[in-house]
């Protein structure tokens, strides 16, 4: 163990992942064959635990050729569905596969976990078991979402409904160490989402999280408006859940319609088929790029544990994609530069008479 | 005059449409150029009047050959900037173009207003000079987005950023008017937008609006999702200014993103390059079709006249079509069925005891 980068201490990375075999649209045999893929991308990931219905798991082993010696199976009898009410269900459901995967780390058997299951779910489960970094008073989703020359970190995309000031500020110093880190921005800039520029625009809650974040030892750019937001001015955005799970969802709905409209208009003649046909690899370039699945799915940052959750949709490509950034997140021990980066911040803020009272013991 | 549809009178309209033809990024001539086309292509439009600076704007007019009867000149020495902070510039600037421009309806010499300035400023002149419906407590701004195979009005687009549930309420009854009237869906579905589908999402304001919702006249829906914005499944979609802002922006911003993509990739060969040329009109439908300016700006509901926000980017086609919007407006009484149909919805929520105090006077 030697003293790295920024005084965080860089050791011989244990990379355990919990992964939730049962929660997507595809069945188990498609996050399996993710699984698969992941372990053999990279050699550096510990160990990979398969959590779920063991009969369905073991049925789906063998004909994918899948021995590795870093695979272990969990059992689990129950699954949250999409149609579960996620805080009720994790308490009823005490043996499902998102429930069992957290637990795994809860108890120092893994480091991580991915689930591609229902969002509230995996936030609640995360709630519950794991509990909050020192000094993070609430949760966030990070969604990475690409535009045409960068991409950036939204937090929170959907899990803190009624936001504080407070909070806001943690998802920006959550965002710009996500963002650094997984992203590779050196110096991401952080903007909180707001409806024009100037520092009098906005709600109550993004004035004065805006005050706040004068304060912190970020590249705050201030507020950005939706224009902003395509236009690489920032890597990383801030908003309550209720804001920005409407963005990402409104996102990625215009994105499906606009290519909806190109498919539909480059088959109503010959002449712009074959046009389309020449094109083709530009067209494939932008999905590529604008592929929701490339970021292997949304990050839950200020946990005791890196958690990500895939989307539901997820096919092999895209659960791979997610354990290879969660083998990132926990190389680059984002949890451990949270937890030093929201102290700092805390004092600051408690120096400048701005920390709320109720987190002064932090 | 005569009983009309739904016991609206029907009388022969006197359409008098104030333009403001200083605030746009273009200058007055590409403004007065815009009103002399709506002129052209209406020829029941009764009058309108240019207003702004007297010696611009006849400076502008001969080389036009704008010599239509209709055109009527008036004065104004100011501008709202787009710097201006909208309430006090209003009060400060008392020879504003957008000031005048509203003082003609409210002293009943015009019927309307059309400006491509400052919308805060817009917004704050026909709040302070023309007051609100009676009934309805808030005014707020109707912007239309297209989708792939209809279309929907967003609104509160950016005016009221601190809500109650009763003005979202207003805004169904208000957006389903608009819809219907202006952009011709019979029976528009109204949606209250929110982080998911069941009754049970949202935060404290949609959920209690969805509560006034139910008990409303209208084709409600219930909750949409950012995900439905673009499936066609509604034409009215209700929120409060601040989201509402921001995902108009946000969807202005992602199309221009994608597009910006498309032309960088099909640039890139000589392949794609006759690709894109072969099916150049399928992009040029798609363009047309999402083209903002196509719906001639954002109206602002609720006051006591027609007033329309054109984008300040405005050029001759959408100041006409802008013009052209205003009288369909006024032609199908767009703020008479507002009062009537404010004033049914006022009654019910009352019987049900759900009307705010604050407005059992109304």
């Amino acid at each position: 163990m030697r003293a790295g980068r920024d005084g965080i201490r860089v050791s011989s990375i244990v990379m355990r992942i919990a992964v939730d075999v049962m929660g997507g649209d595809h069945g188990c045999g498609v996050v399996i064959e993710g699984a698969k893929r992941a372990l053999l991308a990279d050699k550096k990931i510990t160990a990979i635990y398969l959590v779920g219905d063991k009969a369905e798991i073991h049925a789906a082993l063998p004909p994918r050729g899948f021995r590795d010696h870093r695979v272990r199976v969990v059992h689990a009898s129950e699954v949250l569905t999409m149609d579960d009410k996620p805080a009720a269900a994790v308490r009823r459901k005490k043996d499902s596969s998102i429930a069992r995967a957290v637990e795994l780390v809860h108890d120092g058997k893994a480091d991580a976990v991915v689930s591609p299951g229902n969002t509230g779910g995996i936030f609640a489960a995360a709630t519950f078991k794991l509990g909050r970094l020192p000094g993070v008073d609430r949760g966030g989703i990070a969604a990475v979402i690409p535009t045409p020359d960068n991409e950036f970190v939204l937090l929170d995309a959907g899990a803190n409904i009624e936001c504080k000031p407070i909070h806001l500020a943690h998802y920006a110093i959550m965002g710009s160490i996500y963002s650094r880190e997984i992203l590779g921005y050196q110096k991401p800039r952080v903007g909180i989402l707001s409806i024009g520029t100037e520092d009098t625009k906005g709600n109550p809650l993004t004035l004065e999280a805006f005050k706040l974040c004068k304060h912190l030892d970020l590249d705050f750019v201030g507020n950005v408006e939706g224009h902003d937001l395509f236009k690489s001015k920032v890597e990383v955005v801030v908003c309550d859940g209720f804001v920005g799970n409407i963005v990402l969802k409104t996102c990625e709905s215009l994105a499906v319609g606009i290519f909806t409209m190109l498919k539909r208009e480059l088959t109503t003649s010959p002449h712009r088929q074959l046009g389309a046909l020449l094109a083709q690899n530009a067209f494939r370039t932008i999905k590529r790029k604008m592929d929701p699945e490339a970021y292997g799915g949304a990050s839950l940052l200020g946990f005791n544990g890196a958690v990500l959750k895939a989307h539901a949709s997820a096919r092999e490509r895209a659960i791979s994609s997610a354990i290879g950034i969660t083998a990132k997140n926990l190389q680059h021990h984002v949890n451990e530069l949270i937890v030093r980066d929201i102290a700092r911040a805390n004092q600051r803020l408690g120096a400048a008479g701005l920390l709320p009272p109720s987190m002064g013991d932090n």
